[in-house]
């Protein structure tokens, strides 16, 4: 149940405050060639720390391979990573020891295992996910060689939307923000919570460019759904769109559906998948993050024995963790790209009797 | 990758067109009482022909279970059920043999596949679903055993939005509108659409009721990731929300946060799932649903050998996909839901050690 | 946990006296042939009652394809296979109602699930594999293609030994004896048996020539490991063995390795596996079939509330399952060949850019 | 692919000369005492050189946990181990970097995967089995709360086999045998082939005392099917019985069946599993290893390119892999249990309903 994908799977250990973090990545084809300083750029990405836009907590999030790799190939044996914690200041969390904190996994993992690690959320904290971005990483390096690329941005932030979304441009802002004219807006958005003790949302923007006709197995391994299930999953998320999604509900068919020329589809309204299955055009989704719950406003709660308190966090948290988060969004869809590859294969009777011919 | 869940895995199998489709439930507990008509009035629900509202065809959709249940009660044993086609008109589809209907999966089956069953759709007609209910309903039957319930209603059709969601309601309305002062314009909206030859996009609204506490795996099967999952993979859903969702993206965790009393929280914008598991309260989902891509106009397409066509397509079908689709996210949830029961088992040795005691 | 394999799964259903037994075959890429005539040649292999050496319970076995294929092709999708039980006497089995018969499954079933389907062992029958073989059959079409065959006979029938194995000879026994020398003695031994109420135990020899190097999935889904899997599944086998096996945990690394030389291995000791892969060479299990614990002398055993009874058993019965059973153990490692096929798939990157390349 | 178990699951990874390798033990319940020690303890029991009848490589086999432990309890997160290598030579395997070593994977893996890190066998090493050791050690904390016991000897060393089983003698002796009277003449054996540059095979006889009636899940993950996919998947291992195994396949089924009386079983021919699932009897298996293939007589091997050559290994090697292997028997056969138990909570609505209802 810490284990994701069917072909190429990963599984993910350790807690925010615990020794150490990591992941194991299964299934990945031999002879890859595994740039680690590629690896550890992803992981930078994601790094808190990095402005005022995030949390202050600073994690070096150096990640070391411990096995899979040889002479800078893949082996085709599980490739372990692992991150060792460093910065983690376990007695800002002696206060919330017997306390929920609202919007927190602290009352359900109480209640589901009978004891839990309150240590900077332990197991539910968002710190898990630079496991998943060395994961990605390598899922990256694997679907670029057949000339796929994903990219991602922040679209909106406490309701500032952008009116175009430029990757390139997403690159090059400290928060991803993919329009440069809605930037300034958006930072200061996030200011103005953080300085207020608030917190504030935002939408991440997935583009899978590349990914050719097939992949997806329906019909209870279909690429939204599995894309959905991946999205969904990454902490704070609490919605998924596909394409044209929530508009497309109000829209009529003769406007939702693409029509198909000789060169390709006249319109993406699909997002690129029918059927569950791509289609060969720009894969997109919009990803929304909730606000952050770790606020320094005070707040009803109740203890472990149920006794109300109000409560004020402290401790060090991101004022908005769509940001941190798009870079979780890009290395799921990679991961589920790469898996969605490898099942493709065998789909049909030419493809199988082509791998297995000698002579080709 | 016809199977979907866990503990509680049901497979199905079937085409649109082909003899019969059908399902197999697999982990049902032994002695649960098999109520085969209620598993009957669950398919008399979803079964298309029943109004002016939905496509012409009509379906007995008479189910037959063949195997697992011995003297009314379940066994422990795979439970396999059957739904014989008997109003298929094949000759309707000859004229789509060769062509790409858009917005449909065809051209992504024949791609992936190398052929198709071009017949109503094969195996990604939507047909399909009414193996899920007839599983749905035996995991709808088990879940209530422990007062666990499943409601829904469309919320939403061609941008006409419910105000009021009122489940009793919408048990009774042909078209299961929730809001019985939206009920009427809803219905105007997909004759006008029907009579131009077009379709219409909807919402649908999930409620399940007294889940308790502790219901999700975490990190990689958990409860809202495996929703989205299941809700995105039924025909013609292009998003998927959890509570407040898309609104939570826009708001500050001040105002998204739910706080806690010792009589419980206090609101719930987070839909009942906190960090991926259940936290007792309602789960509340919001499905949207593109509007059927079969429609009557004409489209630009292409041939299997992409040549240019324009095409109008013929036979039967909903002017709105979502009025059926609600019943198939009751039972895609029902379905979840009890995987996620037998699952929880054994998350701590309180449970374990319990299960294992002989004189409790 | 009625399923079987991971890319090429199979799932069954149906018990003894159910209305229907069947299977769903999922993951045959799309384009395979498929010859109906060849399934039920393989099913007729299996059926009971071809002979005084098995059951006279006559079974027609006839077998339907309900999906997945079409216009005799493979689409990619579920292939779901129904065999109708016909010839049941659930009248013969009133007597066991409340009574454990010795050597069965009926103690273990009933306090597992707190009930059990008597007529005739229920799901524990050894008719469920009936299910496999046509399963099987259809993954025999498909190993088929890369010129992979199975064989098997039967190598020792109470205690008389096989001491040449001679696959064609098998193929023309009544009951699959690999030994034109010892068939008689065999025969003999099962009548005699027979005639005593009684019944004998057997071993089945399958031989598996064509497999490429390179199957099976390191380290937890390894070709010897998944082997034993799925032929200690089968009813009533005890013991499974790969190469030299048992005699190979006597004898020195000095005779027990297999050299190599430029034109291949010099011997098989190792049955074909290396490390949990095939090295190309023939692959060789030996499956030990228990007697059939069906006997019509009187035994003890107890009821459902723990009384003493003597009993005899009535009914019909193969007096030997290793004959039967022989068809089975092909129709699983055609089964798991084809599995590992699927699986293989992706190992290495040459293969991996190989597939998604267009122009080769 | 490098996972196992279902409910309970574990992952390995590492290569026997990397820098480390580890396990994930995933779907531990929560509140488990994580006994430190005791974990270490058992991989003593298995690390290499402690004794003449071993290898000569030293490893210190130092475990150190890494997540998923909270306060000396298991939290129902992923629990990460890991063992640093301390003491590889990886220059005593430059003269087989391009050179297959018969009985050995190497040839398998550098076919399927294109590449192989020939330093010790790798991925395919046994020393890989550290790992399960590790994992092995929590599911008996574990299985040992419900008073599940596990145990194991060496019944067989160059065919001298031992007319007792005597589980403490076993724990007493350096080569784990299981009886007093022929320790020495095993002992003898494995020196002889030692100083004459070759090895012996062994037979691993494991017990496991105290498991309830019920585990196991038919028809596809049986527990004997389960076992032996366990047992098979050991290194080295080429054949397993369940109960009279092998014997059973000459036996008649009136002294093969185990009669019942209102006491229990009058034998135990079965090994304690019938249909797949224990009956509460002592479940009892057999595992024959073959002779280690790493021997310093000169052989027949090939290149990488299949230039033929004559080799003499070096390294350090163990004379009789089954000695360390039966202790990686006993860690299988807990996890396989552990799982089990899980998994058949939910098996009847009695245990399901009992397991929910807040008052017991």
């Amino acid at each position: 149940m810490n284990s994701f994908g069917q072909k190429l799977k990963f599984s993910t250990f350790g807690e925010s405050h615990g020794k150490a973090l990591g992941c194991l990545l299964d299934g990945v084809p031999a002879g890859l060639e595994i740039d680690e300083e590629y690896i550890q750029s992803e992981l930078d990405r994601r790094k808190p720390g990095k402005s005022e836009f995030e949390t202050a907590r600073k994690e070096a999030d150096k990640v070391e391979i411990l096995s899979g790799v040889f002479e800078g190939l893949s082996t085709g044996t599980p490739i372990a990573m692992i991150i060792y914690n460093t910065n983690q200041k376990s007695k800002d969390y002696t206060n919330i020891k017997d306390v929920f904190r609202p919007g927190h996994a602290d009352f359900t993992y109480f209640h589901k295992y009978g004891l839990r690690d309150y240590r900077g959320g332990g197991r539910s904290s968002a710190r898990e996910t630079a496991a998943r971005v060395a994961a990605g990483a390598i899922a990256k390096l694997m679907i670029r060689k057949l000339g796929i690329e994903i990219f991602s941005g922040i679209s909106e932030i406490d309701g500032i939307k952008s009116e175009v979304f430029d990757y390139e441009v997403a690159k090059n802002s400290i928060i991803y923000s993919l329009d440069k004219n809605k930037e300034e807006a958006q930072k200061e958005a996030i200011l103005k919570a953080k300085n207020d003790h608030d917190s504030v949302g935002g939408v991440s923007r997935v583009l899978i460019k590349g990914a050719p006709v097939g992949l997806g197995q329906p019909l209870y391994y279909k690429l939204d759904a599995i894309l959905a299930d991946a999205m969904m999953g990454i902490n704070a998320v609490k919605a998924v769109e596909i394409g044209d999604g929530i508009l497309s509900a109000s829209a009529h068919g003769s406007s939702n559906n693409d029509e198909i020329r000789a060169s390709g589809f006249e319109t993406n309204h699909a997002g690129g998948i029918l059927g569950g299955i791509s289609n060969g055009e720009d894969i997109i989704m919009n990803v929304y993050f909730k606000p952050t719950p770790s606020i320094f406003k005070k707040q009803h709660t109740v203890t472990t024995i149920n006794e109300e308190v109000d409560f004020s966090l402290k401790g060090r948290h991101d004022p908005c963790v769509a940001i941190r988060g798009t870079v979780v969004c890009e290395s799921m869809a990679a991961l589920v790209i790469a898996d969605m590859l490898l099942l493709n294969m065998g789909s049909n009777m030419d493809g199988f009797a082509k791998y297995y011919s000698k002579t080709v």
